[in-house]
């Protein structure tokens, strides 16, 4: 059976209200049989992680720094790239598809890289921009306003992987 | 005397119009005395450094693949990263100040790293973007509309650098 | 209870009598329940990987490529990072100890890389070299001839970890 | 015109030796009309750059760091990568032929780069290593002991270029 990885993206702090919505999330990649994939650290990353464990799921974070100790305590494994924020890109190269939550500057970059690599990804109230040139590049698959939206839109797009 | 590195950031290809403006920037930035640094491939990179290499500047280029050949031919040097994408923060980190003009997802992902790396960022005529939690971050230093005034922008950040 | 990864390192293509040796190695890191990290190609590495998935143990593949279909068969995870052989600190920076099997440059390359990180290396049937400088710098921590050598050699690094 | 870059690499503290030995290979690059490349730090490096320099060459320094203030003071150009040592590569890449004076495990992973890019690389009193499999692998293309005979073997290499 062939393995499917979902990136989860957002911010390293976030609201309280933010949180849940990651952690619903989270839960719903673990119940579909998923591996949720993500920078390893907190806010979106670790309410994600959590939601994803205790529904029994697998997560796996692609760290910045040297150590894995920096680690949320909710990552199944856990790899330490050195890289910073160069491992955006490893994040969304290794994602099936992607769920943008809220999220900074860093979201943005993996929003842009999940576009340049041409994966599915799904804005969770997340950015909102548009190019200079009226072209209708978008930045987002689908852009939905709860977990339950996003889960719908993930079916559709693993279905046709 | 220092040195001084401005980033030219923009799509691999582009409308003549867009060129043109790219052209005139990479002349401003030759004028003023300052190295013009991009990503070294077609489009707007080419016409910023067409630009500043016809007004006697010198431009540097940090080329995705393995091989200098890729870059285009008004690069006084090169640098082949063999990175892809991942070369994009090495633009933006070697540099002071960035011009984003138009541009695609890679533009994007620069413009964010710009930001994480807390340098100015100017924005001619590329994206507009707002975040989820209104919280008033916005992409760029100052958007300007004219290689004119995104050289008045970039002397103001140079001289507080 | 604290997880330890182990890096085997070795070519992606090698002879039988390697393979044997790889094959034992990643069946010894299942049996004591570390996990197997490594680069995520053939020879060596599958090899490895062969053995402790079929000694019920986990392996984890820092793929070079951007696509995790090339990986080979008995990875339990993969990630797919696209940065060529830079990808080979990643799998260094990820490893609490590491056997070297044979090898050749890559193999050679990850050595380095693991002495630069101060990680404890197990010479299996690898590489010979000495410096220039008659310092005594060694590039292994232990040097060995079998996997159940290499295997008393990691069960020390592991406990003072 | 063409340009040759000839990448120096060795270790970022030397003895004064060694120091000399690099001076004078900076020279030789420099009074040859080629661009010297390096890792932009003290050492070797330093030194390598210093002869360029004062010999009215030019040097190209890729930096591990996030910032271009750490580079040595004879660095014409300077590129921040905030990579660490993955900017190894780099430096290899953007060569076409690389002589390795004295140096340490840094060092060694260049050289092990330079093979896997398959550039020719003179061993000027620096590491001697050979691999497991008595397959005739050698580190260099060609091992010598003065600044002289690196400077004879580089011109061979760079006519065939």
């Amino acid at each position: 059976m062939k393995q499917i990885y979902i990136g989860v993206i957002g911010g390293s702090s976030c609201s309280g209200e933010i949180a849940k919505i990651a952690y619903t999330m989270g839960k719903y990649i673990a119940e579909n049989g998923w591996i949720l994939i993500c920078g390893g650290m907190g806010g979106v990353m670790e309410a994600a992680c959590r939601g994803a464990v205790e529904a029994g799921g697998i997560t796996c974070g692609i760290l910045p720094g040297d150590s894995r100790r920096q680690g949320n305590q909710y990552l199944s494994y856990s790899i330490a790239t050195g890289l910073g924020h160069a491992r955006n890109l490893i994040v969304i190269r290794s994602s099936h598809a992607i769920v943008a939550i809220d999220g900074s500057y860093g979201t943005l970059s993996e929003i842009a890289f999940s576009n340049i690599c041409e994966k599915p990804i799904i804005g969770l109230q997340s950015w909102h921009c548009e190019p200079n040139d009226k072209s209708g590049q978008s930045l987002f698959s689908k852009e939905v306003e709860t977990a339950e939206e996003a889960l719908a839109a993930l079916r559709q797009y693993v279905k046709t992987e």
